[in-house]
């Protein structure tokens, strides 16, 4: 697999929707313990999109040209030297994020918060949409030979659904977890909590056919907020579809039975946080894990009373991607239904802009797109 | 200690602002695990003074005259037929919350999340400020000779700061702790903090006097937030006080030496909960502890990011009583410095009216008054 | 449904394996948190095989007759004045410890521990083969119309084995579980670590039949300990077991992967305990659920070095009836593979002796024996 | 501060009881997180001594010479070029082990249980006592210029018991703590469980004199085992020197009061560590931290019927270093009462001498022999 510097051909977001392919050198000097992958599969996250739309989400500016992507699969192509669970080779779900393995939060199983930490694709680290990307070796991952180099790639937003409902949230078996935003990592939220053994998962989404795809995927129960109405202040509506919801689905707020235990946010908008934390259960639990608005008005004296817990959820940490693959390894989630649209490395540009979108051109919903490598033909899905 | 039903003088809430000494009928006809108590210390609680004041606290209602107090101690008078652990002469610490023990919440050791409660001075339940009150046995908690009943009537707001410091908050051994609010239970929380093990215990409020008392009392630093600047919105001014914060004291977000590890709001205040939320390390903890505002603005995304875990601390729980006793018995606790002002009986009213000014006729400020019981001199501590 | 005090025929133990058919009083003067109830199935467990045998179990002595069983089911005959969510007629599985609630061990949601409890057919307290059974409310869980009687009678060991795995082992998806012992509850425990998302489930058992049904219900691996060595004593023959049991499976002592998680000790022999703790893997747990020899030698330093934590397992506690009843009604735990023997009232003794024998008369391995109350039909599951 | 390769002079053990003085080489080629540290102090621990004596622990041999001491302070010599937080000067405490960083358990959170550990005399591995010593600048720890080197040599050993009690422990304020075995680590154990607001420190120990310290240093009571019986069994000693205990300092089982909450055994003897099973409280938690005999006989069906917690202690991991540090400098342990005996570095032999006869010649017990460093004087305690 000789290759040269020129080989590195790379999805580059210049300035606010403004891409182009480029040629990057292939990394050299690989550290004792980083490994080289041939990229296949990357597939698109909603935060590629923002930067790409906006050039910046909140605080992180893109400043200088980035590579795009950080959801990938690939193949191993060469180890540092002292490597030694990994060779060329390999098939390997990446984990993005190289963290620096000696501050505090490393030290304590807490990764996700190392302050050192360079995140493909989060300015100014270059992201996965080239041919090569260069990682540590702790955070490659080889993946069964059952498993396709698609589903690796989607191993990412996965372990952002194990992180928020299996770790953060404590998510247990015979529990009811209701989900706001039936996007991709919310639908996987569902399916992790089916995984869990959960007695209802129930979706709420504001766009119908969501809905429906969620509850075809992995949802027992979906729910449409109803219309707002321009007599009440947000918080009252909030309440007013949390009432609604709870009498539809014969919920309680009490009693261990029929109750919501743990809500998960993965839409970012206010009356979805706000019902959220109206419908939750008397001493549960609440998982922010959408970005969104940044300032949110909750119901604080209720969280009180209620004595709820609040957790954001960042991304991933120790064990998250182990657990994800085991999840799909074992059959306990389902990949495949969420690629809904598949491109050559050559139509980036119409990835990001489908997914923007929300739907393809024909009119259907886009759940995940997937960008193939460089020389990967989109139908191989490896 | 004969009694006619004529003996239980009361202090009765009639309607807002309108109170009135009442002959009660003692409470006849104890349950087999209920004991009746001769009330003997009560401390005034801000929320005794809300419903004195407004008739109401959010939507608790006092429609019909309700006796007042419930942080009370005294001396059993008599014990239901089954109650084997205490007798008549005991003098005891009074939990005045009954609850059910068969309720979901009660069972999983949430007791104060129990759906059936009925808990002294909220409507409709009568309070303990008379010359009798009965309870279960299962929250009446002996006390220590060298104890006194003045002491234990503090156990009362005592527990509530265990609860939300010790139980709710984890709070441990050389960790630094933050706590907005120096009224009585922002103060008991500091102690609490300090009997733990506290590195530093760190004391904000609005009112410099306050913040003496709690430099004196239990902190180790104190901060008196900035005046508020016109050009900023709400969120910005809580920032500021934030950045100022830090910088004074040498805080930072990360790394395990010189953090913010647990936050507790005692104060109800959005600016106090949005700068506390700013304070709090990365991966930190959030306990609202004071009810005010219902209604607050968070920085939702900054949660997100930082894995804040923002927990609601109501009351107390199993467990929560007798911790405080032992705090005091061991001498980890000073009680005594937060009594600032004591009254007989027959002068309840003036005691709900310094603790609603805050301050004596003579400027004093008033931390916590003490209202003895009928026959009781407010200079014997018991 | 008329019924006079005689009707409340009973199985009695008179004393060691002198069993008989008594009228007993029906209960009378209910509680009112108390419910009576007309029971229908009853499983055979080995306490109840060990106390008709021995008379005792330990410190627990049969000192006067007895009613037998404990694992039952039935319909709601009357209920106390006082209960609300259950009427005549209701289809019940019986939790058969009455706790106190009042005691600290209750109030802290550890109720398996109540100092007060009284359990059916644990001397002196009466068991439940009887016509009737009195219990409290709070312990009698209506079953879903789907769910046999039958199957609710399960509800009994499915709970001890939910306390084992899921509450005091803290079992979680994708982990690896061993379980030595595949006997009712050793199957239990399979059963529910499978439906907690178990990436394997490993039966060890000395009874090759035995490790035949555990693979065809819920093991994904089984193990039959090699013959002992006359030159080696125990701890070097467990150790063997141990190293052939790893090498066989391919498991390791560290690392995420290919590790034994937690395991689960349903036999109370010796050798398996040594086998187990020296399979878990560093820093895994292992349960002590199976009552056997008294006193056990364990390698403890190997214990320190491996940070093994070892808990003991006893009963159920609060929420472990709800979770048995949720997982069987959501398919996700079967119970009726494990019913291999029915028995009608009248032929109790019988179930008692093939339950002690271990197999039928045609050689046939009992897994769990059910006798069915006086007027049913062992045909009929109800 | 110059050195040259011959300066590193080194106390090396040869083989059983053969040490001597070496000049070794001084660590050329600091990696870039590493630092080069010049040693001023360390103690002697049992573990040493072990060595010094048999030439192994378990299966730790030491097959070719090696350098003795782990429990060590010293000043920074030179640092690693990617090394922020020290510079050549700083006054450091020494955390033993280099770990990988880079395992499942180092990613975890539970790097005591790293598989790649090399720790300082631990074979092959030389250890800190000469000149210099070469580690990680993750495991060197500035100390405040209030602490003495002295104390920082003894921050390793109190980290053993900061692990042992705070965090494998989770010894809470209020809680009755009993430990077994009053010698270094044992009383520090002590010591550390008063610093976290323990309601009483039991120790236990069966030399009067090690007792008499421990009342004097950390301890509210102490026991002396009765002694053997020949007509009794190791449990039923155990058990009777159990209920002799439990008598004599009013102990129950069960309640929340007057309950042992956690034990550690701090002895690995036999009859200790069942004394403490059978004293522990009913859901209590025990901890072995002592190496002594291997393999244990416990009271197994006890541990079930009582769910007793069992946990090995191993080292320290993530924040028990920073935690020891703390408790010293805020004075809540005070260490220097445990150093009896100081000896020059010349004098490194008579120190292991006096640790293993467990006196002084002159008869005086020795709990803590320090030896300084090379060029420093044992009565500058730096």
């Amino acid at each position: 697999m000789e290759s040269t510097e020129a080989d590195n051909l790379s999805f580059v977001l210049n300035a606010i929707q403004d891409v182009s392919f480029q040629p990057r050198p292939v990394p050299k000097s690989l550290g004792d313990h980083e490994v080289l992958v041939e990229v296949k599969k990357t597939g698109i996250c909603g935060s590629d999109v923002h930067f790409y739309k906006h050039g910046r989400i909140g605080p992180l500016v893109v400043e200088k040209p980035m590579v795009l992507g950080h959801e990938s699969s690939g193949i191993i192509s060469q180890v540092g030297t002292k490597v030694t669970h990994l060779k060329p080779g390999d098939r390997v779900a990446l984990e993005p994020g190289a963290v620096c393995n000696l501050c505090h939060e490393c030290k304590i199983g807490k990764y996700e918060l190392c302050g050192n930490i360079q995140f493909a694709a989060t300015p100014p680290q270059d992201g996965t949409l080239g041919r090569y990307y260069r990682l540590p070796a702790g955070v490659s991952y080889r993946v069964p030979d059952s498993m396709t180099l698609e589903d690796a790639a989607m191993i990412e937003p996965l372990s952002v659904a194990v992180h928020a409902v299996a770790n953060i949230g404590d998510f247990r078996a015979t529990q009811t977890i209701a989900v706001w935003g039936a996007g991709p990592v919310g639908l996987l939220c569902m399916a992790v909590a089916k995984a869990l053994g959960a007695a209802r998962v129930i979706a709420i989404d504001i766009v119908p056919s969501r809905l429906e795809f969620a509850k075809n995927y992995a949802a027992t129960d979906v729910f449409l907020p109803p219309p707002t109405n321009p007599n009440e202040s947000g918080m009252e509506y909030s309440k007013r579809c949390a009432d609604t919801m709870m009498t539809e689905f014969g919920l309680q707020e009490r009693g261990g039975a029929n109750v919501v235990d743990v809500v998960v946010d993965a839409s970012g908008a206010e009356p979805s946080i706000q019902t959220a934390l109206h419908v939750v259960k008397v001493g549960g639990t609440f998982v922010q894990l959408g970005m969104g608005t940044a300032d949110i008005q909750i119901p604080m004296t209720l969280m009180l009373i209620k004595e709820v817990t609040i957790k954001g959820s960042f991304r991933y940490g120790p064990g998250d991607y182990p657990f994800a693959i085991s999840l799909v390894s074992q059959g306990k989630v389902d990949l495949r239904p969420l690629v809904t649209h598949r491109f050559p490395f050559g139509q980036a540009i119409e990835a990001f802009k489908a997914t923007q979108a929300g739907k393809s051109e024909d009119g259907k919903p886009v759940i995940k797109a997937i960008i193939s490598g460089p020389d990967v033909s989109p139908d191989d899905h490896m």
